[in-house]
C-alpha cells in the first residue's frame, strides 16, 4: 500500500479549522498553509501594536491540529473578557511573545507546534508583512483586510491585490510541491482564501502541478464580498486567481438548512445560502460531490468575540469522511 | 546518609528568585512559599481587572526553579513594550489565563510547574484574596501593597495587617511541617516577607516547629519601609511577627559595595546599605554568618519595567554555597 497521502489545506479561519480538526484523525500527512493578511480584532491589534505578523489564522490551525492536553487547546482559544487584555486571545498573545523573543514568525510557529503537539505542520503562506487591498465596483478601495471584512453589502469587489508584494514562504512552496491533494476552503473567499493565491509565486506553483485540487464550497454568502454568489461563482473566482488552472473536485453540502437560522442570517448579516447552480456532476474539469456536510450544532458567537462567527458550519467528521473517500478511490 | 533536606523559602520577589536559582542546583528538596499580596504593576492590574490572585511572585519563583527549555524562561520573563499589553509580563498573563480557565490558582500553578519543569514546588501562602494594609507613625494608612511600596520615606510603618483575614494554604502548612530548614528573605521586609507571617495560622505553625530558621539580611534599606534599619532591626521585626519565635542563622554580606552605586541609591531611592550592627557571632538565639554574598553583576531596570528593581543583588551561587554549608554541618 502507498504511504499516507500528503494533504495541503490552503485557507485560514474557521473553515480551515473544521477541515483540519476532522482530517487529523485519518491516516494522512497534513500541512496547513494559512493566510497572513488578517488585520481585524485581537490579531490586528497585536500586528499593529507589536509589529508581529498576524497570529490569528496560525493559531486556529495550530489548535485544530493539536493533540496535546486539553488545557493547551483551552488556553489557545481563551479570550480575555476585561481590562487591558479584553478581546485578546491567549493563543495570539503566546504566538506574539514567541515572535518577539525569537524574532521569527517561523520559529514562533515551530515552537507552538511542539507545545501543542500538532499532527501536521502549520505554515504561514508568506513571511512578508503585507496588506490585503480591494477595489470595489463603486470605486471604493481599502488597504486593510478588516475594512474589507466590514464593508457589508455596499458594493462588489472588482479587484484584489497585496501591498507591498508578498513572496511565497519557501516552506509553503515545498509543502505544495510534495502534496498529493490540495484543499481550498471553506472560508471567506476574498479575505481568507484568495489572499493565499495573491502571494507571489503561488499561482505559478499551482499551475505546474498534477496535484488534485479540491474546493469545499461555502454554506453561506458574505455580504459585501460574495453577495448572490452561487457555487459556480466561487469556482470561477478561484480558477481565475489560479491563472486558469482548474479544480478537480467540488464538494457541495446538500443538506437543507434550518429556516429560522437562514432568516437570522438574512436579517443580521444580509447573507443567504450559496445556491448549487451546477447542472450534472461536472463543472469545468471538476467532479461535483454533493452530500450532507452540515454540522448539527448551531454555533453562537462568544461574548467577548469582536469578530463575526458562523452560526452554520460544516461538520468536521462528515467533511473528513467525504474527503478521505476521495483520497482512497481516486 | 540522610535523604536530601527539605528546604522551604518564605518570601517573594527578586530576593526569593535569587535564593531559589542557586539552591536548585544542590541536592535539596525545595518548596517556595510566596506572598500573595502584591498589588502593583502588571500583577496588580491583572488582579484588579481579571479577578485573579496576583501572579507576579508565583511567576518569579516558577522561573527560578525552572529546568525547561530556555525559551520558557524567556517567555515567562518577557514583558510587552507597547500597545494594549504594554508593561504586562507574559508569565503573569499565562498564569492569569490558566486561573481563569481552571478556576483555581492552585491548579494554575501546578500546570505552570509542569510546563516549566520546576525543580521544586511553588506554593501560594494563601488562596484567599486579601490586601496588605499599613498604618504609619504619621497617622497615614494604606490598604494596598502598591501604595505602601510607593510611600517613599515619608514616615515609618507602625502596624501591618491583612484585610480581610487570609488563611494559610494547607499546602504551605504541610510544606513547613515537613521542612528541615526555612529560609526568610532577602526581600522587602514589609511588602514581600512579613505579609507571609500575617497569614492566619502561619506564626502558630512556625512556633511549634524545631525547624532551623535562616534569615538572609537585605543589602539595602528601602525608603518608607526600612529607613535606617540595621541588621538587628530586620531580625527584631521578623521575630516579632513570628510571635517571639527566634531565628537560628543570620546571613550577612560583608563584601563592600561600589561607592558610585551607593551614591545612586541614595540619590534616586533614598536608600542606604544595611549596617551590620551585631557585635560578635550571635544575636538572640541566632548564629551570625558573615561572608561575601554579593553579585558582581550590576542589574539595570528594563525599559518597560514599571517596578523598581535592585541594582545590587545577592549572588545566587555564593548564597547557595553558604546555605548548603549550613545544611551540611548543622
Amino acid at each position: 500500500m502507498k504511504s499516507n497521502p500528503n494533504i495541503v489545506t490552503i485557507g485560514g479561519g474557521t473553515g480551515t479549522f473544521v477541515v483540519l480538526s476532522g482530517l487529523k484523525n485519518y491516516p494522512v500527512k497534513l500541512s496547513a498553509i494559512v493566510s497572513m493578511m488578517d488585520s481585524g480584532g485581537s490579531t490586528g491589534r497585536l500586528k499593529d501594536q507589536l509589529g508581529v505578523l498576524p497570529p490569528g489564522d496560525l493559531r486556529q490551525a495550530l489548535v485544530a491540529l493539536s493533540e496535546s492536553d486539553e488545557i493547551w487547546r483551552k488556553l489557545f482559544t481563551y479570550r480575555f473578557e476585561s481590562g487591558d487584555l479584553k478581546g485578546h486571545n491567549f493563543g495570539n498573545i503566546f504566538l506574539s511573545a514567541l515572535e518577539k523573543i525569537t524574532g521569527s514568525t517561523q520559529e514562533a510557529v515551530e515552537y507552538a507546534t511542539r507545545v501543542l503537539q500538532t499532527r501536521g505542520d502549520v505554515i504561514p503562506v508568506t513571511l512578508d508583512n503585507s496588506s490585503l487591498c480591494a477595489v470595489y465596483e463603486d470605486g471604493t478601495s481599502f488597504d486593510q483586510e478588516s475594512q474589507i471584512d466590514e464593508y457589508f453589502g455596499k458594493s462588489k469587489i472588482s479587484k484584489m491585490f497585496l501591498k507591498p508584494n508578498a513572496l511565497i514562504n519557501l516552506d509553503a512552496k515545498h509543502a505544495i510541491e510534495r502534496a498529493d491533494y490540495i484543499i481550498f476552503g471553506p472560508g471567506d473567499l476574498y479575505t481568507s482564501l484568495l489572499p493565499n493565491l495573491l502571494v507571489q509565486g503561488m499561482p505559478e506553483i499551482l499551475a505546474n502541478l498534477n496535484t488534485k485540487k479540491i474546493f469545499i464550497s461555502n454554506l453561506m454568502t458574505r455580504a459585501g464580498q460574495t453577495d448572490d454568489y452561487k457555487v459556480s461563482d466561487f469556482v470561477n473566482k478561484i480558477e481565475e486567481y489560479m491563472m486558469g488552472e482548474t479544480l478537480d473536485y467540488i464538494l457541495v453540502n446538500n443538506e437543507p438548512f434550518d429556516k429560522e437560522i437562514v432568516k437570522t442570517y438574512k436579517e443580521v448579516d444580509n447573507a443567504v445560502p450559496v445556491v448549487d447552480d451546477i447542472e450534472g456532476d461536472f463543472y469545468h474539469e471538476a467532479k461535483v460531490i454533493r452530500t450532507n456536510l452540515l454540522s448539527n450544532t448551531v454555533f453562537k458567537p462568544s461574548k467577548s468575540d469582536t469578530l463575526k462567527r458562523s452560526l452554520l458550519r460544516h461538520d468536521s467528521e462528515k467533511l473528513a469522511e467525504t474527503l478521505f473517500k476521495i483520497l482512497s478511490f481516486k
